[in-house]
């Protein structure tokens, strides 16, 4: 019985994200994603042009977030955010992504995820935009503070090698005088 | 003529921080350093009790930051907050040991700087404690502030490769309000 083509799709981007965080980039090229994926090239080769367009596409949650909640508080929208920027490292080019990034050479890898990482930035900073008023946001420099947002989980996970439950909430906490100057909503119960 | 004992440290401590950022953490040990500094292995023997000591000693810039300017404003004490944080990295354990302590197993090395962190960041604490009127700061998480800051710093040089001109001024603006409530100084000229 043939293998579903989507299940195929699948079990592509699980080994190619598997690989990255596991061997770092250099380990993710189309031969070790097949023999990895239990895939032949050539299935590989059906779909994508090149390690490239492979990579891409199994790193599509960095282009492609998901939206905000319907009309979100700005605390819930806050989270979103923070979420997102865990979820590009967590569920996209990991930890191992990130040191290659900060101790590599220039490669054609670096390039591409720092071009993918500029999409996200711009997906967020859009769906931000659409969800917010932006009379209640600060003057905002959502570069500055995704940064601010993606570097503190970095930090935590460099100076305790884990991320502490109610680490969310420290940074929603520690950052939302930088996001927003309307006081946090009291809950009415 | 005999080298100045003080020379010969200094000689020490930069092969232990030139390794390190150039060839990581494991590159780091008494064998090592003592060929790169040009100086025998007693040399060092003679002044650390082992390698654990020889490289904490390397990283005093983590344990004994310089304090802050004297009567300072809030924003020349989270300028100097920034400082200490990039600090930490460029004077000190590197983007190579920053990578090693994201991705590598738990070793004796990733135990030593965690540790040197928390001194790190206690000694920061306690100056900017001396140092600010404690009614002017925000209630203020300075564990989760200061991964933020390391933190922009990392990801600025994971998204770009290098840090723009002008990079603490947006950090300064972008956090100020999770500082303090306290308007910007004007200055008066």
């Amino acid at each position: 019985m043939p293998v579903d083509p989507h299940r195929r799709d699948a079990m592509i981007t699980a080994a190619v994200l598997d690989l990255l965080r596991t061997k770092g980039p250099k380990a993710v090229n189309v031969e070790a994603v097949a023999a990895h994926a239990g895939v032949a090239k050539t299935t590989i080769y059906r779909r994508y042009r090149d390690r490239e367009e492979m990579i891409a596409a199994a790193l599509t949650s960095l282009t492609s977030p998901p939206p905000p909640p319907e009309q979100p508080s700005l605390d819930a929208l806050l989270q979103w955010l923070i979420e997102q920027s865990v979820n590009a490292i967590e569920g996209g080019i990991g930890l191992g992504g990130i040191a290659a990034l900060l101790t590599d050479e220039v490669t054609t890898f670096t390039e591409l995820i720092r071009a993918l990482l500029v999409e996200h930035r711009a997906a967020l900073a859009r769906e931000l935009h659409d969800a917010a008023d932006p009379a209640e946001l600060r003057d905002l420099d959502i570069e500055t503070l995704l940064d601010c947002i993606v570097g503190a989980y970095l930090a935590e996970r460099a100076r305790r090698g884990t991320v502490e439950p109610g680490w969310t909430q420290r940074v929603l906490h520690c950052l939302r005088p930088a996001f927003t100057e309307q006081p946090p909503k009291r809950r009415t119960s």
